[in-house]
This record gives C-alpha cells, sequence and structure tokens, in this order.
C-alpha cells in the first residue's frame, strides 16, 4: 500500500461560513466547489482538504450524526515566530478564534499558536527549527 | 498564506497498537518515532502525519481531555474496485475495523470502503473515476 494520504475531509457544520474563512480570508483557490455539499482546496501535492457538510458527512459514514471535528489538528508551518504572529493574526481577522496565543511549545522546539477556525477544526501555526522539506518532497524532522 | 497542510495530526489512545497497524500491518515507514510520544509518516510531499499521544495532544491543545478522532476522515484513493477491496482487506488484516463495505458511494461516482483504524480515526479507500494528480502533483476532479 503506497504510504499517502489524498483526501483530508472534515464535517462543517457550516460551509459557507467555511468557505469564506478559506477563500475570502485566508485567499485559498478552490479546486472544486459544490454549494451545500463540498469545498475542496489542495493542500499538499496530491492531497486535496475537503469541507463536507456535516449532515452529508454523517450519511457518508452510515450514521445519522452530524459530528463536530475533534481529535485533530492541522498544522502550517512558517519560517520564524514573527511569521507564526502574522499568520495567526490572519486566521484570527478571517474568522478563527486563538485558543493559544503564539509561545513556546511545550513539546520539541516548537514555536506555535493554535486557532479553531469557522469549520471547527483546531490549525495549528508553527516554527518547527527542525523541520525542512526538501527539494524532492521528502520532509526532514531533525 | 501558502495554501498547504504540513502536518496532520491525530489524538491517539493507543500508540503502539496504531504504530503496529500502520508500521507492521500496512507496511508504511516511520519518518519518527519517539515511544510514549508520537510517531510520524510522510503521507504527500512535505506532508507529515502524526499519531500523537491523547493525552500529550490534550495537553498541547491546552485541555486535559483525552479527546477521541471524529468528524474527520483520510483518505487513500486507488485505481479501481479490485484495489478498493484488497486495501481494505489488508487494512482489516492490519487490526482495522470495516465500517461500510466496498460499495457504490452516495455522492459522485466514487466507489468506496470505510474502516476505523486502531487510532479511531476512519480511512476512506476509493476509487474516483474522474479524480488523478497531474505530474507537478496538481490534484485534478473532474
Amino acid at each position: 500500500m503506497q504510504q499517502q494520504v489524498h483526501f483530508i475531509t472534515l464535517a462543517t457544520a457550516d460551509l459557507d461560513a467555511a468557505r469564506r474563512f478559506y477563500r475570502d480570508g485566508l485567499g485559498w483557490e478552490p479546486l472544486v466547489d459544490v454549494p451545500g455539499e463540498i469545498v475542496f482546496f489542495q493542500v499538499a501535492p496530491g492531497t486535496v482538504l475537503g469541507l463536507f457538510d456535516a449532515e452529508k458527512f454523517g450519511r457518508d459514514l452510515g450514521g445519522t450524526g452530524a459530528p463536530g471535528v475533534s481529535g485533530v489538528t492541522l498544522s502550517h508551518n512558517v519560517g520564524g515566530p514573527r511569521e507564526v504572529e502574522e499568520t495567526v493574526a490572519l486566521m484570527a481577522a478571517a474568522g478563527g478564534t486563538v485558543l493559544k496565543a503564539p509561545r513556546q511549545g511545550e513539546f520539541g522546539e516548537v514555536f506555535h499558536a493554535h486557532a479553531r477556525v469557522p469549520n471547527g477544526v483546531v490549525w495549528e501555526v508553527a516554527r518547527h527549527p527542525g523541520w525542512l522539506v526538501a527539494e524532492d518532497g521528502r520532509a526532514v524532522l531533525g
């Protein structure tokens, strides 16, 4: 089995609010947008983030509930503490709620912040001194 | 802000069970493995999946709980229905629980299955006829 995530799909209670956050707030460009159902954003080579109407997400999984998102964070890495602060400020201006203001993290040498964004998922914005991506796309954690 | 997810981090109640599932069951190679804390697997160019001890995940987010994972699916796409069946069988043999046996999906033209794997996240294994990745890593959803 190939070691690859192709889609990250998040149950999304308010799809219009989530679209506004990513598209209008962060300036991301949708790959596909099906109003009332799902919005896709490419977030890595070959990998797509799908914001899926929570009721339809529940049906697709064979249940009837409309779950929130918990137990997951998505991270965006930047080059330094100043960029952590700027990116979290952008997320807050776009409608996110800062859960942890930029600070030195408890694990590793990370400097980071957490924000809950309108579809309920928690984003981490981080500077990892030991993290880099090689030219071939290989991640390195040192 | 660059349109990129660098880490997908999942609260993981039983890290040893999760490691066995991905490493021994699926044959994935850890990027970094810190027993009792976190296991990282690269899952796309520049993108890493982190299985993070649930109690430490909760602390990192400033809470005290040990959340399960809900409201998210990760998808692995394959070329046809036969490969969907083979990959879900591999996941079941590795300790996953099949929630939806391979079948035509309710949304789009997808043929797919869902399995809950030992860290609690639900994986979808899917064949999307309209999905492909261009040579430059651009995802196409047709």
